[in-house]
């Protein structure tokens, strides 16, 4: 059962939004899907999930990002989902780097998370199953892409589950959060101090424990003020280029890590995607 | 003297916010311009005036309307004023559709509106002479549209202006403001019970009045909450043909108000000004 909450036509294709009691998370969630006209009469198209970043809901990259425009003329899904379970009865924490709006897109095992914080089973195994059951998704044409968290669910995800994902790309992802203070934060509070638990979910660790079959698209702006800190895109450039995994890394100068510079390259993503997927 | 607030680089260009002492308005003033590379590199640019609607700032173009996309092809600037004056001692209504954000583009005589809502002086006057004087902006070329309430501006000041606005496109405008709540509203609020002075802020009445030289685009979705009691855009393009106005208006289907049809149609209208102007 998944509810119509908001729908708008949007470049000849409807923007909509649905509600849905997770099994996963334990919650109500929402998620985005933009259906191009051929998707609203019954074509499968291939499908883009874009993951978003700390602070956002699936609503930062659908009102702003202006993927519509190309997944219209390419007859592409685009699905945004939701970055955290949400509601009075699920655990949070006063910055916004923890908690809600902040899952990290992995399974939570510590307390007080592990009840709700399941965005990994969410996405990967839930959200699909309802995408392939309501809408005429192409299950075997998905990738996904997302910014900085959301980068960091693209890369790791799809590294688990090349079976699902067919193309990964990321905006300013964090690859390494085993060793940047946002995800040593997160992954310390949802999995512990027990760091054999984190490679899992590290970017970085995987490619060199798993490698990957495809290309990879990153966009990385180099006037990104938690370059430095957070995101360290160097270290997975290192880590593909030894494993020989066909990484095409673009630093692009002066864009910060915002969404002016989300919308100035999605529609590069998007059509990097449809190429990958179809 | 204007001040810098913000700056993003986007499309290549850059997406910047300014704040200034307005004289026509009495107080300080915020706008945006989307500044394409080759205005970066200091080439004059065919330029578009965006007036947003009711309860839009300068925001909600600039990072919901993708415009900076389309401009950026094409070497447009693209300008976007806010919709009142703002400040503790400015005027207000407890109503979102009158007093701030919802200047209606026009000149007030009525207390306690005359002292600062001045946008007609601020948009045609004092924002040009900023322009030609900071920015590489054609004003030979320079275009306006709007949206709504902005769709209304765009339509009024072009028609009372055809030496400075060389074309004029509007979304869902607001075409007969002394026949809808809205503009009745507004009107008797800023203008007084006289509705002899009305006209000059009347699309209808000013296409009767003085027509106008080139063509006019307009868009309006049929699914638009408002369209049959404010918006009404057959008055307008009644009054056009008749006068053998060269009018395109587009009954757009299944589109609503928002900024997903706003975003829809943004490019056409950017390439329809820039085809107008250069």
């Amino acid at each position: 059962m998944i509810e119509l909450v908001s729908s708008w036509r949007c470049f000849d294709g409807e923007q909509r939004v649905y509600k849905h009691d997770s099994k996963a998370t334990g919650t109500p969630m929402e998620f985005a899907v933009f259906l191009p006209r051929r998707a609203l009469n019954g074509e499968e198209c291939p499908t883009l999930m874009y993951l978003s970043g700390l602070t956002c809901t699936w609503e930062n990259m659908v009102s702003k990002g202006g993927s519509q425009r190309t997944a219209a003329e390419l007859g592409m899904i685009i699905v945004s989902p939701d970055t955290s379970p949400r509601g009075e009865d699920v655990a949070d924490d006063e910055a916004w780097d923890m908690g809600k709006s902040a899952g990290f897109y992995l399974n939570a095992t510590q307390e007080p998370w592990a009840k709700h914080y399941r965005m990994e089973e969410y996405i990967t195994q839930e959200l699909p199953e309802i995408l392939e059951e309501h809408f005429p998704v192409d299950l075997s044409a998905l990738g996904v892409t997302g910014h900085s968290m959301g980068g960091h669910g693209a890369l790791t995800l799809a590294m688990k589950n090349p079976g699902l994902f067919k193309s990964v790309s990321a905006f300013a992802p964090i690859v390494n959060p085993m060793n940047c203070p946002w995800g040593e934060k997160a992954f310390s509070g949802y999995l512990g101090s027990d760091r054999s638990t984190w490679a899992s979910y590290d970017a970085c660790e995987l490619v060199k424990a798993r490698g990957w079959k495809g290309r990879i698209l990153i966009d990385q702006g180099t006037a990104d003020s938690v370059l430095e800190v957070q995101l360290k895109p160097w270290a997975f450039e290192k880590a593909c280029r030894e494993e020989g995994v066909d990484l095409t890394l673009r630093m692009q100068g002066g864009y910060d890590h915002l969404y002016y510079f989300v919308a100035t390259f999605l529609p590069d993503h998007i059509a990097w995607h449809y190429d990958e997927l179809v």
